[in-house]
């Protein structure tokens, strides 16, 4: 049951995400929402700035987003929910190139007041630490 | 009480981490661990490979590794926890340069007959999407 529930969340992020509906995404967030994004900084906190980062992020592309959720695992005890995913993000940028990206998602899940919100999530590409490269072309 | 074991735990991993002691750290995390790792790819899973991705780490090091955990925030419903932190990792590499960087950490834990298992998580620095760069000089 619970399961369903935050199965159906995601999907309706990922629907909300196609459509750049940000008053939809931010419907997932707790209002204290500690973020680790993909971009800088190292760490922030709070719904304000996640839809900043949101607003950010959208403005980069010129045209409709692709959004894809693949490995999608999710795991529950009590009001507590650990998600992951890799979702694959893809559009024209306001430069004209075509970005094609798999992000790594973890979301973690409190159920609050009886809805499932994200309390805390982790957004990243991997890293070539040695030559200081972000690693975007890899693929599951 | 759930939360001090967990702590304990983290204390127990930055202990490990210090002392370079493999088995020390992999009794932290579950058989079927699913990572998202600071280094590609982007998703493996299986201790295995975990023990491996923490020998190639430790290889990079000439000498010994300082660990510090901030800002850690941990979360228990049940059987399952969230947690996550900021953790420096400071040391000399073996190609005589001095690496400093903070990684941002997420773990899910699952109490596995009565133990606290990693199993899941995920470690990384921001990227800078538009120029491939990984940000590897934040600080908290």
């Amino acid at each position: 049951m619970s399961e369903a529930l935050i199965r159906q969340r995601v999907d309706a992020l990922a629907t909300a995400f196609r459509a750049k509906d940000i008053d939809g995404i931010m419907s997932l967030y707790a209002a204290n929402v500690v973020s680790f994004d993909v971009g800088p900084p190292l760490r922030y906190s709070g719904a304000e700035n996640k839809r900043r980062a949101w607003q950010e992020a959208f403005a980069a592309y010129a045209g409709p987003v692709d959004y894809e959720v693949r490995e999608l695992d999710v795991d529950i005890s009590g009001e507590l929910a650990c998600v992951h995913s890799l979702n694959r993000v893809k559009g024209k940028l306001t430069n004209g190139h075509l970005s094609d990206q798999w992000l790594r998602w973890t979301a973690c899940l409190r159920r609050i007041d009886g809805v499932w919100l994200v309390v805390h999530d982790h957004v990243s590409v991997p890293a070539d630490l040695s030559h200081g490269h972000a690693l975007l072309n890899l693929t599951p």
